[in-house]
């Protein structure tokens, strides 16, 4: 409904039910482009400024008055103009007292002032109930009416009929109305529309900065290495079997930084035999971005997964096939099937694709709107359970798949171990330690701990 | 919780802690539905009929007096009779004074009478506080309690109060309020249930007509030429062949064509001087159904994705390899490794799986619940810096994979192109457009135009 | 943002502008964990306790007074404490009166008590507003800061405005309140925490049944009837084979099942003449079901998809392949294209693909923020149409692939039908009932009686 809502509004506008007059201080941009909605949805709009002379850019069927006259016609008062001109408003106090302000305004950077705009607003102008809203929305995306994005509009303020007003506006204008509570989430909110994803950053870098050590390890090993000492050019490997080398390492390691927090944690609370004190920051954030990881995780291994589908495909492998089947024809022998080989590809290929599809499970989970329709203890059944068993699966896959590397001498070329064999570290050492963990005798006093118990109060004195 | 919630009460009914009284006129099915579900959630039903007779049909708890008594019993009645009965309700105007309406009917057509049901209720009956809910939901659906749709509840109302009475009923049900503002909305609210993916159809017909065309392209070219001129019988082509040729053009046609209307919007808005026009209604409509040619095209692109991966599979395919292989066999050769094909091989795998993984990345964004948890900022940057990125891999992965094609002679068979050429078209012009677009010289004035620059302020007047 | 805000809360305590007092009676784990965070989001947190004493697991900025003291201090007070210790209050009736109090108390089992605990702490202090709410967020994620499951707190009471101020906490902690109604609610709220996927069970324990009675068929027939008759040793089949074959069984079987109940529903409303009558309890329970056995024949169906397209990279199925081709090349012969073969083959993977991806289709509109926004109508057309096209293209694929299985006699060791044909027995009594009831001799009084028309009323009396 939300979709289409805002659409037919603006085909047909429902000119015989006027809605209430609105007032729009500043004539800006998107203080142009609110006002062009609103008058599509029904709406009277007045605007406020300086000069009234009227000016081709502001919608037909808005009126332009001076500040003051355009304040009193409306008990709603948009203000559309800088967090800087702000103070021209305060003589206009008297003309404000008991109207309902809507600060829109964003900064351009992350907590710029001390307090946020909406507040600096309530300060100024004591007497006017002042709502936060709309800055989450661009003036492009009403204009246009594209609004593929959020149609969140996150409002706050600390007069609850004053917010209810606002809302309406929301919700007449075809957006979704999220109330944050008192104004003391304006700073929150102003902040919201300049983040790029903060949480994704420090996994994004970890993993670009992995693959490309990862990266450069099996160019070496597997390019240059045979380039120099076997004289093939398999420089092709570049595109896909290098890429499928890379990225289960990544992905498997990944998945275990996921888990290793919570192994980390475990043991400081065990050591410091109390939880009530705070973890060193870097495992604080750690924890925080264990979903960002576990899903860049996933992404790894899905690009596994599918660049290992298209194996068959590849010509160099067609090469390689037709290779070893016709020296077996000209040699007029079949080899019989070797039931080994037979059993360990058969297994590394269900171990994997088992840890995929429980990982896949871990990612659908993880949608908002999954994860919000599930409880507590559902969730950690999924994210602790299930992730571990999608753990144990991955690494089972790799052990199985290079197992056969681990003690061959042609796998150390330069003396340098297989990726194979450093990217079983990271999960084998949380796959340890959890088993010790989830030993009665270590268990016990953890569960215990976690339950609020001490082992030693003063400690924390 | 919404999803058992209403099974729970549904099979152990709260009977204990009684819920306030309330009416329903008309004894239809969706009245008789929805009082027995009240009935269930603890609420006591009076029904207001012409006939008191008690009909069998009626939920045995609830109690049936004409309709001015029934109403004095309640604070709030629901009207489920039908809207060209509603003047009937005049007479009772008096004893309706104050009480809540519940406006729950349906039209047959969309925006069938010039005003809503409910704002015409509401005329009839200015005394009374009108709200429009109930009308998303099936009396099949309350009947049988598999309510496995959506369980939101639109509810719309000029009063506050009344609306919030009727959304405390909403959740007594197990369903979900959600307030669509005062009883303006309820035009939208009554369109809402009559719709069936109004925003779908135009993609849909549009890529069902382009897919039967290449369709029938690639079977003159591939099947009917070659049975013709080759005197070879490939019918079989049609299973798989052919629509593996089909899908993967119709979605780079259509992810192209996601991206042509923003590049048509720039050229208009350089050449006009000025963002404060409105666009050519067929772009205003082309650009409000990208989300959903782009979602088709991944759809065509998972299709492609998912026949080319079971080609190894195929009998035709076996068949060939074991020729060609046996050939060699018995011509007593082995052929090199051909580098070239090597890299050209893993080279169009290795862009395609980016391309479609970026693809994917974009589909998983425009869920409703992933895009409302990213702001403007994040969901450009997803939509245009990524979506651009995955129509370069994707056509960069056509050109290697045809390009051999493009000057060879037996590619014009009746001196028709491949679609591989038909397939480039688009997506080239786009991709071309797009990189003159973001040259400083143009990206410049564009950039100031769409923060409300005028080249030539006087044209708009 | 959710997901940010309560992290930057977290960081940089915004200690300037302070908020009120709120009070928490209990100073148990989860009353300090909450008090900790409310310092943290701004609060004055005072504890009301038996001792006096300061602890030092109390957070260093919070009070700590005797309870009618504590109590004073604050409008809204948390009662932290047990159930079974609620009549310790009944004391201080008059010094809470008025006041807010905050249940947030979980039981041990589901429906433990006759009524709900925030009821009974009504019940005992009729003066106060009693508000349910926090109940499903756990002490440790609110300490340790990693919400990362669902951020909402359901919240219901019967005081409106009590309800707004403890919703207003819950945003400010970075938590989003979710208004379930009156006081009613509780009893559900309480039980939601203790659920772990109550609406699987039944799907989980019948999928795990037929598959391991279907695993061990399989095994049967293709391991040991080989290994006893044929002396070949094919135990390896353990580990992708059988499962390859359990899996697409899995997956047609429940999926036929999720449209079995509609068609016995058709039945029962056909032969009664009436849909007013419930339906036995469980067919009631197989309907409220199916969305779950839909999803995990999902699950099924794309391990299917997924152990088929690693067949080519499979050790044993490269060794068939090659000795096929090898002793084609010995004989010195090369078989022509069989046309049936290359028909067949192709034709089910082609079916195979469509079905599996309708079935894709299917599972994402069944994401709840994806059915939420899609009206009655729309789900219906997906739901049964599309889930219609899926079941026909599955049976037709499993049909075309297993055909040539059923009349052949070595299909039939110890005299088993081999489990393609088992397979196919549900989904082709669905197909075949369905078909009779959309003849439109028996879809007209079927729709007839959907639409509350009754064949013999009196039946209902």
């Amino acid at each position: 409904m939300n979709k289409n809502s805002s659409n037919i509004m603006a085909l047909a506008p429902n000119t015989s039910n006027k809605r209430e007059t609105v007032c729009i201080f500043g004539t800006g941009d998107f203080g142009r482009a609110l006002g062009q909605k609103m008058i599509q949805s029904g709406y009277s709009v007045v605007y406020g400024s300086r000069s009234t002379q009227i000016s081709n850019l502001i919608p037909k069927d808005a009126e332009v008055l001076g500040h003051a006259e355009a304040a009193q016609k409306a008990a709603i008062i948009i203000i559309a103009i800088q967090r800087q001109h702000y103070n021209f408003l305060t003589p206009l106090a008297e003309v404000l007292r008991g109207k309902v302000l809507v600060d829109i305004s964003n900064n351009l950077k992350l907590n710029q002032y001390p307090e946020s705009n909406a507040e600096y607003l309530a300060q100024l102008l004591p007497g006017s109930k002042v709502v936060k809203a709309f800055n989450t929305v661009s003036a492009w995306a009403l204009q246009s009416g594209t609004l593929d994005a959020s149609r969140q509009v996150f409002v706050c303020g600390d007069d609850v009929e004053a917010k209810q007003m606002v809302m309406n506006i929301v919700r007449a204008l075809g957006l979704t109305p999220l109330d944050k509570g008192s104004l003391l989430a304006a700073q929150e909110i102003e902040n919201y529309p300049l983040q790029l994803f903060p949480m994704w950053k420090f996994p994004i870098f970890l993993s670009l900065g992995l693959t490309a050590f990862f990266f450069f390890y099996c160019l070496a090993l597997d390019v240059i290495y045979t380039y120099i000492y076997e004289n093939n050019n398999f420089s092709f490997f570049i595109a896909i079997t290098i890429p499928n080398r890379v990225f289960p390492v990544m992905a498997l390691i990944l998945l275990a930084l996921v888990y290793l927090p919570g192994i980390f944690a475990a043991i400081i609370q065990l050591y410091r035999g109390t939880k009530y004190r705070r973890f060193p920051d870097w495992l604080d954030k750690w924890m925080l971005c264990r979903k960002q990881l576990g899903l860049i995780a996933l992404a790894f291994a899905t690009l596994h997964v599918v660049f290992t589908l298209v194996t068959p495909m590849r010509a160099f492998v067609s090469w390689r096939t037709s290779k070893g089947i016709i020296s077996q024809a000209l040699n007029n022998k079949t080899e019989p099937l070797n039931h080994t080989n037979a059993w360990l590809s058969d297994s590394y290929l269900a171990l994997g694709i088992l840890g995929y599809f429980l990982f896949v499970l871990l990612g659908i989970t993880s949608l908002p709107s999954v994860s919000n329709n599930v409880n507590w203890r559902e969730f950690r059944f999924v994210q602790s359970k299930l992730g571990y068993l999608a753990l144990i699966f991955c690494t089972a896959h790799t052990l199985v798949y290079g197992g056969k590397w681990f003690l061959s001498p042609s796998a150390y070329k330069w003396y340098l171990p297989n990726i194979y064999i450093l990217s079983l570290i990271v999960p084998c050492i949380v796959l340890v330690i959890k088993f010790v963990l989830i030993i009665p005798c270590v268990d016990k006093p953890l569960t215990q701990i976690r339950q609020g118990w001490e082992r030693n109060p003063k400690y924390s004195e």
